[in-house]
């Protein structure tokens, strides 16, 4: 069977977190997230993040996620504003539009939002009551690219927004990969800081299933749960979001998963840049777009499953390569080989 | 500790499905419900309603479920049918109208509906265009109050809907305790042959989540994985969704376990019938209403829990009590001796 | 030809509009509700209210103005409260479902809501977060059986909808009707003052078209023009309704026109009470229901147009007839001949 | 007072129609568009475009048929295609996403949408079920831009919706400025011939409101009437909009009317490129867009309203000016006038 690079969701979960399934199995728990397990999660995240006064609900996915935060932070006229490559915008089958909300699209090359973008964009909706108003700002860290917010650039997105009076909402369902990348300067600290609502990706980070949103700004608090459960978010056992995140949360496993992850993407990545390979963009997390000959494509795929992600000419194309929490060293090991008699 | 009969919902999930979790950890698989566990679990479903043409997608639980079928199924101004003790109606915090679509309600004592108490709603919304289109009957089986509905039943409404072009939707949040109450004439097969769509519930059956939609009526079946990924409700990880379904389904799992909770429903129940306790309904499966003296439920309180459902008079109130695939002899035999010795 | 009492709305318009339209025809005018008769218009109300604080709005009708109140006043998990013959539970079309809320229905043989009727429905309603949470409160003015809210009534109904949080909406399309009633003791002053928003019918009093939307409670005045716009309210010659408005306003044509349908309503109502007739309830507006022999029934309808409205026995049925500000005393005299003779 | 080429929107309506309200306005018809006037208006519109089967539904404004058209055409999960200067896109307050409908921009110099930029979009669109599926192609004619559809790009574009599935909807809030400009070899026939829905606008054409919808594909006419009503379109007063497309349709007056509007916009135009000025894009309707010096455009603003559309450069930019059914020789000289005495 080949091994897959495809992406971060292939395998289960950490084995950490099957062994918390099985050891609290059948204690008898309250519903809904009331189990003791997911306000100990709960209360690990407030410490990580230093804030006692955000609030935190755990959910299945990344797109319920999105769309639960997007439609319960706006007004029916309120819009979201967000890079091209915006996740909410190309893959959840317009899941924020069905709330009700548009979302404007910006061209980033490199999926990242800045103030000057955002800018151009409030200039052009002043046109009261024609337009929709924008509200809120989605970011992904790490973005659907692979790229990552630095320090400075969160700081000055962050005051952009207020003054402006924009929600900041970052899509974390690669934070971990984002915040342990070996050029990130970002902290979970500062990120729950400098964002209004942010959330920890579980599914792409060891988790069977969960995103843990944090709503930092209190004003968006009241009545969030409401919005969950409306959206069939609020799972009867709750428990099995809350034992993983617990285990997660628990040790910096979530850290240490996403890093590993990293490292392994980087090693293939070190490897092809010593050959001469180019990337489409100079990622470093867990996703790589490395742009090779078609000839070593098909090699590749002979062993490997990845996605060719764009025709560049006629004879090279750019490639996505994920690694995750559990890629071994094996494959990727297997992989620089065959890159290396090749190239 | 106290014992809780508050729902079926309290433990994690049948120790053979976490097995599987475990042994299958590991392998990589394509995601978003193309894991061959669920391909397995899907084809084991139709197998055992004997439909080939069935189409069958998992979902995470039963509000889920439900949004997801009846905004898929309804065009803008069409709406639902419910009992007014329907789910869909109470308990899920508006769910269905935040997709857009109404839902008449209709008094029953027992929460099932029959042609007669439909042809009353038909008959008063036909001011076209002025009023909302009936379309689809909603039921649940068991219901919300315990009851179920018979073969004969069944193919009654079944009949009236197609004459009256309305789609019948069972919700089986509960099919399992339905279909293996003693007093039930009514398979699975038949449930899929009478009904446009239906859902076999998991989470209530031993499940840590899960819901299986099945669609019979092919004309529903088009397109339906837009809606499922539009709501947020695609895991990425779908292998938690299909394991769980093939252990269930694998042995007539799920049916085991829902007849055991029904048996220790009816161990309690006949005990207190032998005292001459009156109940609120009379039902036949893993949730029984009893009508006790105020001082008999706080002296049961004091080991169990459960709901207090509906104050009768200054004496007496009416307890809700449910049992699980978990719920062992003990407790049971605790409950019971109490109640013997205190009646 | 037959003379209809089917319905307010069966002529065209008070000519004083049409002589309005006219003489403005050829102004050149801002678009969107900017023009000088409009602002002119909300000038006037603003008056009659004694309420400089209140923003008005102009649109075509009145499920138009329902939808976009309501919708523009809940959060996406709150719901409306509706005395079950409210016009937005059974003739629009599930228009406010369509925009994502639930209404809760209230049975009352009169068609208005007081404390007592509220206070049950919250007392059902919390079980957070899975219901919908109550938080405005529809009333009609008259009401949609032709009944009117005295000043008591609606002064208990605002403080107790201040004490719980909950929005005061009033269904002004007959508001005309229902201030002048011979029996009413509100004025429009009173209603701006104990309502958080409520609306002026100009469609079933005079007008080709048009509600004025008044918002007295300012919390809810911000933004309310992007709702207009974006439901599709907003009329680029928005000049048809303020020319319309500034005629009702002016001298109060408005409240003279409504005074006359309750009259000619009354002239008949009176006729058949001294001659024993029953009616289905007491109303003092311009619909009555009197309980008919079906030969008579048949008799008047040779005649006359109107609404079999309830059958009573095999014998008798009420109707339901509607004046007008354009109802002469000559069909009204003719109708009235034909039931002395008759009775 | 400034005269106006800010919109073709400014004035009242043609006087024949104000005449025909005043003429009808004491008959008493029936409500909700059964009245005599809208049957007779919608006969006359089905023999223009040759097509006893297409249905017609009239409502008062664009962005209400734009939302009512596009909402009850695509099932939740599918979405529009517009160019980028598309009203639905840009001036309709996100209208037709609150409906729960992405819509897909396409950028285009002259507004128009060619069979070859919709392919790009549709191969961008096949991750089923992670993307919404497009499914309608929204154009206008004339477009927001001014320009106009030829009969061959209207028939290229016809087959390949119907080649690929997609429905074609022309939004014709300027159709009679469309059709008739001197250019145009396009007829209302050919229109209801090519696409599968429409409509005819007034309110910029000589009515005081209203647009005809008009549905050709037959499988989109079904309970279209319910839509109406719940968007709250549906007028209790429907012969206003019937009495005016009844005179708008005799005798081809709305035509003439715009034919007028045209001829203004393009004396003026004339007149530009005799002295050698520029315009933004090429239009034969009543919009142009003239590429003046700055203190020009300051001279003609001391007599004249219209908007300043984009700035060029430093010392140049594009204004828009608008002509009507009821714009006179008189402005248009003098307009005309200045410019020599300047240029």
């Amino acid at each position: 069977m080949k091994f897959s690079f495809k992406n971060d969701y292939s395998e289960g979960c950490h084995p950490a977190i099957l062994q918390a399934l099985l050891e609290h199995n059948l204690d008898q728990q309250a519903g809904y997230g009331e189990d003791e397990y997911s306000l100990q999660a709960k209360e690990l995240i407030k410490e990580k993040i230093k804030n006692p006064n955000s609030e935190i609900y755990f959910v299945s996915g990344g797109t319920q996620a999105n769309l639960i935060v997007i439609s319960s932070v706006l007004r029916p006229y309120q819009c979201a504003i967000s890079a091209a490559s915006g996740h909410i915008l190309n893959n959840e089958t317009g899941a924020i539009e069905a709330t009700g909300h548009k979302i404007l699209s910006i061209e980033k090359q490199d999926g990242k939002l800045a103030p000057e973008d955002i800018v151009h964009v409030l200039e052009n909706h002043r046109n009261v009551p024609h337009q929709v108003m924008p509200k809120l700002v989605y970011i992904s860290n790490s973005t659907e690219l692979g790229t990552i917010y630095t320090l400075n650039e969160l700081e000055d997105l962050s005051k952009f927004c207020k003054e402006n009076k924009l929600y900041l909402f970052m899509d974390g369902a690669r934070m971990g990969h984002g915040l342990t990348s070996e050029i990130s300067d970002l902290t979970l600290e500062k990120v729950a800081e400098l964002t209004d609502i942010f959330y920890l990706g579980g599914t792409k980070n060891g988790a069977l299933i969960g995103e843990a949103i944090v709503i930092n700004n209190q004003e968006l608090q009241q009545d969030f749960a409401f919005n969950i459960k409306q959206k069939g978010a609020l799972l009867a056992k709750g428990r099995l979001l809350g034992i993983q995140f617990l285990e997660l949360m628990k040790n910096d496993l979530y850290f240490d998963l996403a890093k590993h992850a990293n490292q392994q993407a980087m090693k293939i990545k070190n490897a092809m840049k010593e050959k001469g390979v180019h990337f489409l963009s100079d990622t470093y997390t867990n996703q790589i777009f490395p742009i090779l000959n078609n000839d070593l494509i098909e090699k590749l795929s002979e062993k490997f499953e990845f996605y060719v992600w764009k025709k560049i000419d006629g004879n090279f194309s750019a490639i996505r390569l994920i690694t995750s929490w559990n890629t071994d060293d094996k494959p990727v090991n297997d992989f620089i080989e065959i890159l290396k008699n090749e190239l």
